[in-house]
């Protein structure tokens, strides 16, 4: 994959380096897209020199030790503060997802870009279902597609790979009432499936300079369906971590 | 594999069963285990009838409806309950996973078991080392081992692939200090490598009647390395979400 800009054609670039790899896209495969390159087509990119930061980002940005103008962004970017201390902001964005800094990332920005940030795309459902499109109108393929970040938990160490966005593919599993292998049934399982495949794909994408922005997932034909990554919202009024 | 049960030699299980499928272990492998299996050859199941369930059990479990003889359970597998409400307990193990009912399993117990339970392997990166050491011994292979169990997470519906004990793996990757793609230094990412294989592999092992109770990682030399899952656990005076 070319390094990627705005405006730039995810789908088209997929299907080009799907066709020159001599491994062409077929019917069923999942592809695990970095946030990245989406964000950056999709012209996400802010120069932290344009931020005017209001009030509350500045006062938040005191507390938090962080740069007003980031801080900004980070609440622009979300409905709800979970917490703030020296070096950390854990938020909700709008679309639910609970990270760090909104998601806002430095890196792979190029290097002239030392003030430039990365916002996430802006909908990254709606990201995921437009490449599939895309891809079906291209390559004639019907694949599913997963948005992929990298994201820190609660009480465990480590980001590691997390459906933002999908389409086309089984988000949340529900084994509900499924037997066991000794025909028991499943009290209360239901399964991240979206965010195993985005972690399993997180193992070849690389945090640094691998420079792999798309894993292709190839036979993973239970995950194929028409699920959503909001679909692994835990609702607020379940959550008992906020 | 065969069912498993008491006292079975997980090790010389897997290695027969490479054997018998014609795919022989290789040095740098990886295999992901389901927690389930090393719980019954350890003996770890428990019959409820046996439990003589304590004051504070039973006080508890009439807050979350449950059976006090399990809350007896989860009380003695734990070091911490983080939540208690009906139909629900979040409790830290005494190795610190955070996770609902203590990881306490009713599934995949046999028909005759309807009291039974199962525990989590009482110290699964200890379990992980023998099963590794096993594999050196019995098939001369150097693999890297992940026991992987499901787990729910704040935020965030559904289970994933999670390691809880962990063997000649990389489990947190330190990326802090090396290059991006564009040469500038990554600040703050640390990666839960060894809970991506563990999804990875979740994919395969299932949770209901596949069973698949080893799914065995070829290729992924940058996982190899000698972490233990306990690498994994966020150290309480860094968790913002007890």
């Amino acid at each position: 994959m070319p390094i990627v800009g705005p405006g730039d054609d995810i789908a088209g670039l997929i299907a080009a380096a799907a066709r020159d790899c001599g491994e062409p896209l077929a019917d069923g495969d999942i592809l695990v897209i970095a946030q990245k390159i989406v964000s950056k087509a999709e012209g996400r990119a802010v120069d932290l020199a344009d931020v005017e930061p209001s009030e509350a980002a500045i006062q938040l940005a005191a507390r938090c030790v962080k740069d007003p103008r980031l801080m900004h962004l980070v609440l622009d970017e979300s409905s709800e503060v979970l917490r703030a201390r020296p070096g950390v902001v854990i938020v909700a964005l709008h679309n639910g997802v609970v990270l760090a800094n909104a998601g806002i990332d430095r890196s792979n920005l190029g290097i002239d870009g030392e003030e430039r940030v990365l916002l996430l795309p802006a909908d990254p459902d709606a990201s995921a279902a437009a490449i599939r499109d895309g891809l079906s109108a291209l390559a004639g393929v019907n694949v599913g597609v997963v948005i992929a970040d990298s994201i820190g938990r609660a009480w465990r160490q480590g980001t590691i790979g997390t459906a933002i966005g999908a389409a086309g593919v089984v988000c949340l599993d529900d084994l509900r009432g499924r037997p066991d292998l000794f025909g028991r049934r499943l009290e209360t399982t239901q399964v991240g499936t979206a965010d195993e495949l985005a972690s399993a794909a997180s193992l070849l994408l690389g945090q640094a300079a691998e420079g792999t922005p798309v894993v292709v997932v190839r036979g993973a034909s239970s995950a194929i369906g028409d699920g959503r990554a909001s679909d692994l919202i835990r609702p607020v009024e379940l959550d008992m971590f906020r």
